[in-house]
Order: structure tokens, then sequence, then C-alpha cells
């Protein structure tokens, strides 16, 4: 057996003390797995003398936690404190600094800094790990990194951000407004401190930043993912959508397009009894298609003590096992920059608006999306009660331009007040 | 950059080809992600004249592939030959006691051989990888390896044959019998040289074997696999399952059970709208369930040129990029031999026998029922035309164990003519 492998752990919250209880309760079976003992031996939060849900006397305790990323005792700094900035940056970047390898939960950290952390750390010779980052305890990295590595992948796609998924869910199967279903979700601990890391799909497009860099060798950009939220949704867009036997999911897609790289995190409409239809409540799915494999779906918890802590884990177990990979699969150096591109393919719409309640004010919408090269499937006009009517139309396959240009003439129509709902439709 | 890694392969069919084309195609991306080139330097099959789908001439040819664990312009032997025995068997072993890693995509000899070719690798300190020989081209191994090294595994699942999920499937949507289906498939070549491979559930039982191995630290022990095949799987028994709202799937399941492991491969029904039961054709499907991860559920294709390449070229990377582990995800030595053990856990079971038409026969079923303690929730005799007739039982939940007793007795009643067709329903 080697020498056992020393743990500094940062951030003792929910996942910082899932993964002290699995280094706790399963000490024999990570050394048999490893091959050497896995041990904890400091530790820091903000605040010592808080209770926790663990026995935490054997380990040193640091109150800077950047102080982990130089004690001599500590081979892998695991970063569980969260936050692209402050200390789990200043963490990360002395851990690196001082030969230390680095596994983090923390996506908007990576999805922010990726590139020049992914540099120092291989010029270091350092694992840079963060499974847990993306897709709770799914293993997405690992099989896109390492499994996968054979393939050209085509297209990366999925519902990623567990707090909105739960929302969508609930609204749906209570019939409550979204207002309603954010409160009940913020009393249950599910929202981040800021929710609109969650319901603003900045949460799940951090995420798909580091896929979409994995998969197409590019350099992490968060900036250019096109990021719609779900605030925006009403409980009647679900029962339209429920009506056409459709559900709407937050749903991420990278792909390379002739255009460069598309990266969105946008609601969209999938059917019902699709796979990414049927999935329900905290529960994430990602779909990686490659030109070998075709299409490998993955689905399982996307956050939570166990599954996140597990991630954490399997990233500890391959620095203790040896593994050494580039950050992003490939050397940092060599991504690319890819122009920021947006696919052509041709979907159906849902289209849901208010109209002034004045004669023409339907033709003068219809124009608009002619002149715009939209074709109309279905069109519906609600019974209402004020002075604006909601209106929902279905398209007929089109571009994602053709959209954005009608939209844009809709706010010359005179007619259209406040700003319409455009979900694209998926396959599911 | 490192040196090259080199490549012998043997086999050159639908795997083997598969293979070559990926590191023809993809030199330049493999050497990316590898940090060093990937090449072919020799190539093995029984025909040297046949007309393959790749130009090979830049290979080393051998006759006899165990030359190619002799080669020094070799580092990784690729055994894709098949079989338990003969040829591939002689390959592996001559491939690790000349310091050759090995790759395969042979469940069948590592099912048999797996704990003594685990021993040799680890002894020799090489590598010995077979992710393409479970579920194609899903990166399961890896995933139960390495992504979830931080879990007491709970139960493994699956559906992992994908020519019986192609038979079970076109015989509901065709209705068309087993005999009809059977003879379509092998024309068009989806069935093993011997199908009892497949129809009789043996593939999916190595596959399974394998992967309990790793879940539980156990020796690979493919003889205390429970199989049954689907050879007696009528279209009678499909249309019950459909209004019963259920599909009939060839399922594996391993777990550590109170009294051993349990590992059984045989048919069972689940619900028609559960993701097994959602699964058609030749996709295959690995729920694997952790302590702490919860369910993970990953779906792809099972087999098919492109797939199981990916699979291969997963393994072959990894060996490139230096990633080393015991074969079994711990030391083969310290693999631990569990008795074979069966779930208690109690399952609602398909009954479905012929009985001899004459007064009273019904009763002396449900009495021998009654005596093994199972009793009836449904029960129903269909017409029929000739001397036997059908008859339908669901029971309410009971064990395995109850349900042998049951058929054990049915054989004393004197009226069940032939072997009942006895189906779990599943939750799937
Ligand atoms: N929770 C999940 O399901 C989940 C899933 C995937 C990824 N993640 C990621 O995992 C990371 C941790 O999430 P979490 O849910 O465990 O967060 P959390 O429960 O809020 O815990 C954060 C921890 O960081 C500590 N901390 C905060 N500021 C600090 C500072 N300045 N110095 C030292 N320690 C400080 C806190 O200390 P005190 O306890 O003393 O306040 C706390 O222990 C984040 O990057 C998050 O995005 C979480
Ligand atoms: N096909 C799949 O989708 C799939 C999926 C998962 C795993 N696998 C596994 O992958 C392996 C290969 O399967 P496959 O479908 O590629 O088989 P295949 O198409 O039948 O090819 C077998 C190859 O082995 C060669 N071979 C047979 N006997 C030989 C001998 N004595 N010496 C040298 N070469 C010999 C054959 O040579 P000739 O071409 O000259 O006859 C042929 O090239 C098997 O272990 C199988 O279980 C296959």
């Amino acid at each position: 057996m080697s020498e056992p492998i020393r743990l500094g752990i940062a951030g003792l919250g929910t996942v910082g003390i899932g993964v002290v209880k699995i280094v706790q309760k399963h000490a024999d079976l990570l050394a048999a797995r490893a091959g050497r003992k896995v041990v904890i031996t400091a530790i820091s939060a903000r605040n010592r003398a808080k209770n926790r849900d663990a026995d935490l006397s054997a380990y040193e305790w640091a109150d800077d936690p950047v102080d982990l990323a130089r004690r001599d005792d500590v081979d892998v700094v695991v970063e569980l404190i969260g936050g692209d900035s402050g200390p789990a940056k200043a963490l990360v970047e002395a851990a690196l600094a001082n030969g230390k390898h680095v596994v983090t939960a923390n996506k908007a950290l990576l999805a922010h800094h990726g590139q020049a952390l992914a540099e120092a750390a291989e010029e270091a010779g350092l694992s840079l790990r963060f499974e847990a980052a993306v897709a709770g305890g799914i293993p997405v990295i690992k099989a896109l990194t390492e499994g996968l590595s054979g393939n050209v992948m085509r297209r990366v796609s999925g519902v990623m951000n567990g707090t909105c998924n739960y929302i969508l869910t609930r609204m749906e199967s209570a019939g409550l407004p979204y207002e309603v279903v954010f409160d009940e979700a913020d009393k249950l601990g599910f929202l981040e401190a800021d929710p609109n890391l969650d319901v603003g799909g900045i949460d799940a497009a951090h995420k798909l930043t580091l896929l979409a860099a994995i998969a197409f060798g590019t350099r992490p950009n968060f900036d250019a993912v096109m990021i719609e939220g779900i605030e925006r949704i009403s409980i009647d867009d679900i029962r339209h959508a429920a009506d056409l036997g459709l559900r709407i999911k937050l749903l991420g897609v990278a792909q390379m397009t002739g255009r460069g790289l598309e990266q969105s995190m946008t609601p969209c409409l999938v059917p019902v009894d699709s796979p990414l239809g049927q999935l329900m409540g905290g529960t994430n799915m990602v779909v990686l298609e490659g030109d070998s494999v075709g299409q490998i779906v993955l689905r399982g918890a996307g956050a939570g003590e166990g599954p996140t802590a597990s991630a954490v884990m399997g990233d500890v177990m391959d620095i203790a096992r040896g593994l050494r990979l580039p950050v992003f699969g490939q050397p940092a150096k060599q991504l690319i920059d890819a122009p920021a591109g947006r696919t052509t393919a041709a979907k159906a719409w849902y289209l849901r608006m208010s109209l002034m309640d004045r004669p023409g004010a339907l033709a003068k919408v219809a124009g608009a999306l002619g002149e715009a090269g939209v074709s109309i499937d279905r069109m519906r006009q609600y019974g209402h009660e004020d002075t604006s009517a909601p209106v929902l139309i279905i398209t007929h396959k089109t571009t994602r331009d053709a959209i954005d240009h009608a939209i844009a003439l809709f706010g010359h129509t005179g007619v259209v007040t406040g700003e319409p709902v455009a979900l694209a439709i998926e396959a599911g």
C-alpha cells in the first residue's frame, strides 16, 4: 500500500459534511479501492463553533481556508465553499500554487475562471477535478472526458438544474402559480442564496459551459451562453403545454454549428412521454451524442448531500489512484476560442403574448409573423376579462433567428403588450 | 508529448474494424486528448485475404494472434476475437505474460476466467480493461469502478442484451410469434454464432457477472447466476402483459442480500411506462444504486460497430493517459467469495400454465398455490380448442422461494401440462 492521501476540506456545509461522512464511514472500502488510505487532516469553514452533523474533532482547523493550501499534511484541497470569487477562488489558486491537487464542486468558479485555473494546474502537473460541479451524482464529466474520448462529440444537452425542474414540475402537479411555488422552494432550502442563479438559468449555464469545453475542445466561455430563466413561465404556459401533450423544461444545449459553438440554456417544450418530459422533481438528465457512440443518456439526482459528495469522492479516488488528466480533457493551452454560433435547425415554436383588445390586433400579429417568414400552425385567442387578450400561437418549423425577427416586429405593431414568451418545441 | 502508444489488434470483425476506423479518422483528436499519438502497428484475424471495410496496408499482419503478444512494437493488445477459450484466451494470457496491457470486449472470457486473468495482470502491473464487454457504448464499467467508487453499492440491474430486447420488442410491435422473430433476427445478423448465448440469457449473465464483481468486491462467479432465457416467452405472454400495462424484459439483477450475493438474469415484467418498459429495440439500460449517490440510470446502444468501438477506445485512451486500476476496482486477490444468495423481497408474479381440461383442475392449482403460501390476486382461464386450457394467474406479493415451491407442487397435481412460465413483476 502507498502512503495515505490526505485531504484538506474547505466548506463544511451540505456537500462538505457529506464528504466527511463518506470518508469516515467507508474508510476500509476506500482504502481497498484506492490502494491507499484516504484521510482528512484539516478542515475550514466560516464558523468554528457551528454544530455540524459529524465528529470533526480529529481534524486540524483553519480559520482561513487558504491556510489549507499551505499545509504540509494536505495532498488534495477539496473546495466546497462556493462562489466565483472570494475565498473559494483564493483557495484554489493558492492550492495550485502550492502543489496541491484540487477537487471542487464549484461550477461558478470554473465557468468564469476555468481557463486560467486549468492552465495553472497543468503547468504545475496537478489535477483539478470537478465532477460534482455538473449534474450532482451523475458521473457525466468522467463519461464525457474519458469514456467517450474516442468520439467527436456532436451535441450535449440536458436538464441540469434540479430546482428549476422542481418548480416547473410542482407548478404542473399542484396547479400553483410560479410565485407560490418559488416561495415554497425557498422555504424548503432549494434555492441558492441568490435565487437568480437557479431560476435565472445561470447555475445551469455554468454547468453547460463546462460540458461544452470538454465536448468541443473550446475554452470555457460562459458569456457566450444564451440564457433565459424560468421566471416568466406562467401557470397558463404549463397548462397550454399540457393541452398540447408537452412539458416545459429548462433545457441546455451545446453543439458545434456551421456558424460556431451554440450554447443555450432556455425553457423549452418537450413531449410529456419523452425521457426529458418524464423527468420530475430534482432529477437531472444529460444526453451525450458522439459520432461513434450515438446517444448516451445519463439520469440521476442533480444535487443533495449524498449524490454531490459521491461525485466529490469519485474525483478524490481518481487522484488517489494516480489518474492525471488535463482539466478539460485536452491541454488547456490547446483549447480553441470558438465563435458563438446559433443553430439554423428549424423547430416549431410556442408563442404566448397579450394583445390589446382592439379590432385587427390579431391580423397585425399574423402579419408580423408573415413578414418574418414564420408560418402559423395553430393560433388561439383566450377568453379574458380585462383589456388585453391572451393569444397562443404554435408555429410551423422555423429558425430562432426568424422567431427573434418576428418578436422584434411585434414591438412595432402597437398591439402586443409586454414581452411575448417564446419556447422552442424540442424532441425531448 | 510522450511516445506514441502502439496497438496490436486481434480480430477484425465488427468491433475490430470499428476500432481501426476511429484510430484512422480521429488521429489528431486522440493525440490531443491522450497527450500522445495512438497508432496501430500490427493486426491479426483468421483470413488475411478477406476484404475488409478499412485500409489495413500499413499494419504488420500476424497469422497467429498470439504473435501480437510477442511483438516489441506493441504496447497494448486489443482482443476482439471473442470466445471464452481458444485464441482469445491464449492471446490475453500471452499478452499479460509479455508485459502488454490488454483491452478486450470479451465478456465470455472474463466471466469465466476473469479472476485468474485479473490476478495475472495485477501481478505484472498491467491494465486489463473491458468497458466494451458490458452494455456496448455506455461507459458503465467506468461509472461503477471510478465515478461511484465512494459508494457501497446496493444493487445493479438492467437490460444488457440488445438482441433479446429486440426480439421481445418486435414480437409486441408486429404481433409475431417468437420463432418467426427469432428467424428474422438471425437473418439480420443480430444473433451470436451460438444463439443460445443471446436468447438463453448467457451473454447478458456474463455481463452481470462482471458488474457484480466490481459492485460488491466479489470474485466473478458466473456459475452462481440464476439464468432463464426468453425462449419460452410466447406471443400470448406478450399480449397478456400488455393487457396488464406491462412489458417483458430480460432483466439482470445483482444485489447483496442477507443470505449472500443474488445474481439473476431472467425475463421479468415491468410497467409499460417505466424507464425499462420504454426501452425498445437494441438499446441497453443499466441502473446503479449506491448508498450515497442513490439511483443512476445509464442508457445507450448496447452493441454495434460504433458504440462498441467507442468503448474499446475509451479503454485504450485510459491506458494511453496512464490510468492504472485493479481490474475489478480493487485488488483481485482481495475479492471475496460470496455465497450465492437469493433475495427474500416479495414481488407479485405472473404465472402462465396449461391445465388439462378436466373438472377440478383449477381447484388443484389453487390448492398448490395455497399450500406454498402464495395467494392469488387475479386468475383467468382462456377459451381454448384442444384438450389443455391456458391459465393465467397474477399472485399477490410473495418470494421466489414460494413460487418455486408452488411450481414444484404443480407437478404433483397431475393436471398441469408442460412447464409453467413464471415472471416476477418488477418496478422497472
Ligand atoms: N448543495 C448541493 O446539492 C450542491 C450540488 C452541486 C454543487 N454544489 C456546490 O458545492 C459547493 C458547496 O455547496 P453547499 O451546498 O455545500 O454550500 P453550503 O451548505 O452553503 O456550505 C458552504 C460552506 O462554506 C463555508 N464558507 C462560506 N464562506 C466561507 C469563508 N469565507 N471561509 C470559509 N468557509 C466559508 C460555510 O461555512 P459555515 O458552515 O461556517 O457557514 C459552509 O460550511 C458550492 O460551490 C455549490 O455550488 C452544491
Ligand atoms: N458486435 C458487437 O456489437 C459486440 C458488442 C459488444 C461486445 N462484442 C464482443 O467483441 C468481440 C468481437 O465481436 P465481433 O462482433 O467483432 O466479432 P466478429 O465480427 O465475428 O469478428 C471476429 C473476428 O475475430 C477473428 N477471428 C476469429 N477466430 C480467429 C482466430 N482463431 N484467429 C485470429 N482471428 C480470429 C475473425 O477473423 P475473420 O474476420 O478473418 O473471420 C474476425 O475478424 C467478441 O468478444 C464479442 O462478444 C461485440
